[in-house]
């Protein structure tokens, strides 16, 4: 699996291919100079070591100062972090920077917003595993930093029997009960399901998690209630900001949410060098 | 540079890492499946062939048929495209497949809506550097099939000379006489300037495209009037799809809008599988 | 992370590197033969596909064909695969093959004896994470070959709270309450305690896993007896082929042994060419 | 070819993974601690630097001191080496670092124990290529520590023509000319017999070595009469640590054993933290 | 694509592979020792930095010092760096280093001696796309350290139209204007022509660059003189040392020559080591 | 070690980068052509099959036919091979693969014409390790495709004793000896000498190779005689086209000749396409 280091060595090849031929053809590789990056929306930060790796990774001995820490709020114009070093490092680094930078922090400050309307302490928001492919740990951070958690990270760290599983093992009780006597120990069982009697199956079945997929609120509270503490309750699908509030209450522990990461834009930050 | 094939294995071994779990111990390797890849909303479809690609990479007998060529209008419900294959490999494959075409296809989406627009056709709408790291092949080419244009791809194959290279060179003239003896006489010149003065100096040093960057719609046009034909005019910033209008006839040649990539959000597509 | 396709071409590298200087410079290229795999003392077998990878490394059309499959018992002296090929990939491929599916028959056949003189059918044998590095994925394999389960792959997909962890964080209270907030909900918590106070703190902290650490056979059939159902019951640390059979009837769920793989030693199997 | 570095690397990616689920979340990055490495049960050390590489990898300001060097013995209970750094890296690098220092340290401690049975100095004990794959260098590497010499790294480093090279090349005079017409007149020659007419042929054919394969000492001694000091004799084939000593006087040059490395076990050694 | 510190690597790992058994086997890793680099005839050196790399690559804390800097006129016997680092560091990178600096001072000789013969000032002489597979970016770098200028650097950063592509096309007009609709605004469209019709229809088709194709000198002169300054005129093949003058105020703005690169041989540099 | 197959990935890279922006405009992907690469000097043609897999690397259905094999004479204007594939793929293709051919024939008509001008068919011409980084393999191999032989393949695969070796280890006798007693059995220890005396030396201390170095002839003869058929005696430095013949009949085995690699220019082929 790659990591943060490979993505940005990743990106820095892309944008800077064999050279950065207006910046390498006439600016001096003695002059050095400091680049502020500055937040043009009020926001929700995140990335901002990333930020910075990419300048290292150009120059090794580029300085980077951080007026704000990851998951803090932001007001526009406000100066984030610092960068002095060579002028050359800063205008080759500038870009992918700010790339990395506006895509995190319009995650974070996009789950901040889905958090704030979730007034049920009790419940957990969750991601999904809709994520940009080669970004799945870094939009995950972008999660945590604004608020909420994550699901599994991918098909390796958490069972989730879909509806495609159950039909090809020949229902809920066998799926699970074949997996159970496969996986580790130290991995739960969570059971997709869309109607009450597969919730009962799943409960008898012992699953140790059971997702309520694309249920309405009223079948939602039923299957809670069902449910009561002996399996941890999951509800996905048609959430949003607005009817996020109609879970307060309802017994549901746990909500994922795809639109926390598909959905975000980036927001916008820029950067100005001061030779 | 990384290939999109390199791109497709980075995300099919973040999704899958060391293994699917639940599908690994449940599903029969030798049951086969038909999926189906169906548009949850109105949308540019774009990512046909790399969503097939991801299920051929994990399994190369795995046989794709497209019902649609990227850039196709795709209605609500519409199928674009059939896989067959082991149920193993659709059920790996599926998360990661509809990550790429959910975001190539949703900045396809959003480009389509800024040409349509824009109703001079004399004028280039572009693209710019405002990319997902390590996405820039792939979100160009969205671009492409959206309907736009690409700028320079990164750093080595154009040459923009902005504010900060400027200044380091002691003005407009020195820096583009400085990159002309220095550069291939295959390469373009482009300035950024952002008042009359300026355009006038590129003009005089023989920019070959000069770009302006946050001017109002009457500098535009009197900056535009002033260069004549003798530089392709770019316009950069501010510009929306509300806004955009105002451009026609205004001699512009090229305007540039990096909302067309960094504020794109994905579309919805869904996987079925018929067993 | 590698998968055995990468470990394959490691192998094959560190073993041809830059070329077999004995067999390229006297074997025709065009002469083609067979080669078979015998057993040359009683076994497990283990890494049949494996084997049979490394020669269709080095040439796509090689064809293996299998007498037997992964887990089966084979006597001294059994045929267990063949390979049609060139005398050239059979005599460059023979060292590698044969080192794989030894070291991996060699833990199948060792964890097989474990599971033959663990009589109670409820309990698991599990391995642990004393693997040779690079061979994780490989060495779990031959595990489950041989009959037994895997505990958690690596760090990554199972939280295992040593006295390390507990020490640092205050307590096994504090630990796992601080963990329980920050997994995922599809994760359980193990922890590792050498006492029955211990026991009860876990316990009562809600542990999914209590981890009885060097305990002896009293002791582990007291905490069994504590945990009741509670909790998942796992016994690490001095157990051997020779006492394993105490703890049959011990309410214990897991026992995990480090010997599954680092004691074990390569079996004998060799290859001859018949051309 | 794969460096060390690469497989500390490739080891620390398959334990790591993602991220260490435990330790991560529950330890302050900034705690710092002390490790040691302690020997539990009579060893010869092999590894020390390769663990503190583990180490150092994790945290390049990670202090590793040694308190042996590799090829000393060492005894039950006595500390190896030390390691300060942050908890984080003790806790991410413990296992990893043992699983390498314990295979290693495993082999050393096999091949002296030959070593000390084989009473004829003017014989030199060597190892064959019988390694596990992607370990040829670093099991190589303990088998000099433990006091033994190294036959070829593999087939790119040195000439052997077995009975398969033979039968194809239609007899050893053809092999060995061909060969000596071909390879760099800095690469020896050996061929492997098992007969003595083989034996009379290879020195008929000026073979720089002459392997006696599976040969009872008797014919053993009669071929190093025959070939006197015409060429290297090789023994091979069937060596044991209680048979060994039987060839001493033997006029053999060279012993090569494939136990030294393939059924050597991993020793125990194990980490205290200090924090 | 790869970095110049990757080339190292590779050519490290060519020459050293899995280790220096002369060196490592014979010279204790304490001794330190300084090595000087000597012309051993007249040259343009280029690589002066390359060659230091090669050193630090193998001990980071080698110094070098540098007595020219890359496209100075040495002298034979002149030294042209020195390196300080142990006596195994050395050894080992002499070969590399100096097969880097021969090759590259070779090509720099070479174009100096081009430069040499060409008096029109105004004209630029280029280079090609003839380079040693995988030295591309090294070989384009020697050719601007000897005083010539680089055409492209690959397929990607300019277009060229060559007669292949017009017959596919239907024409050079055909292509030019079916290339100007498609790529980026920066790029300038060169088109490769042999006669004058084709000059002309090139010109009306507004080609930005015309490269006259092993046209004689008087066709040049003609075509030129029709071009006027209404597109850059390239002169390609069939041009020597001997014949270049003749192209002296000829109009031509570029010469492109392969035998730049693909002609010139390495110069002789040595290594002395000073213990 | 880098594989050819890695090279022409590199080279392709290198060549094409993020896209042929001429071809892939342009040209439709359907159409397919018919290329011919022909000769345009007399030459001795190497890297057939390397060419054709560059073409086969872009398009795995891509249909090469060889007119001549690797190490034949063929005259100007002969068609070497031919390639059918997409006009694109042969487009695409061109530059990389006559980069190849044109130095690795460049590299066996060199070495041929040395071969041509010894006339003592008992010595043996060999290279040097004078090789462009990255390339020993390929170069290598276009020496024995001219007629000689290959020295060692690096500094892993044979034991070179130099001077400065000598002086750290304090004489010729503890160099050899100390060798002898680490490298395997199956290594030739080979030792430079520059006088009479240490040929001696060298002599008594058993090396299996002396390397007279920059000797001239009478001494060289001299040498030669004082060994006898004791060792291997190879000579080195000076060695021209013009010279080699003095060496007929000198008793020496092995010249060894670094022009043969570092000194070749590329020869000169080019492809025609035929639509």
């Amino acid at each position: 699996m790659h990591s943060v280091k490979d993505l940005i060595q990743i990106a820095l090849k892309e944008d800077i291919g064999p050279g950065d031929i207006t910046t390498d053809n006439i600016i001096d590789p003695e002059i050095t100079g400091r680049g502020i990056i500055v937040a043009k929306e009020k926001l929700v930060i995140a990335g901002l070591e990333i930020a910075g790796e990419v300048f290292t990774s150009i120059e090794p001995e580029a300085v980077c100062r951080f007026f704000f820490k990851d998951g803090d709020s932001v007001s526009n114009n406000q100066v984030v972090m610092q960068i002095e070093g060579r002028l050359r490092t800063l205008l080759k680094g500038e870009r992918t920077a700010l790339n990395f930078i506006q895509r995190l922090s319009g995650i974070a400050t996009n789950v901040r917003s889905y958090v704030e309307h979730l007034d049920d302490k009790k419940i957990r928001l969750v991601d999904t595993r809709k994520t940009i492919p080669g970004w799945r740990m870094l939009e995950k951070y972008a999660v945590r930093v604004g608020g909420a958690y994550n699901h599994r990270m991918g098909l390796y760290d958490g069972v989730l029997i879909k509806d495609n599983h159950i039909a090809a093992c020949g229902g809920i009780t066998k799926a699970v009960e074949s997996l159970r006597d496969k996986v580790s120990h130290l991995v739960k069982i969570e059971v997709e399901v869309s109607d009450l009697p597969s919730v009962k199956e799943a409960l008898q079945a012992k699953a140790d998690v059971i997702m309520l997929d694309n249920m309405d609120i009223d079948r939602i509270k039923e299957a809670a209630a069902l449910i009561g503490k002996k399996a941890v309750v999951e509800v996905s699908g048609g959430i949003t900001k607005e009817n996020i509030k109609l879970l307060s209450g309802s017994g549901v522990d746990i909500i994922s949410v795809g639109a926390l990461t598909h959905s975000a834009r980036s927001v916008d930050l820029s950067m100005r060098i001061i030779q």
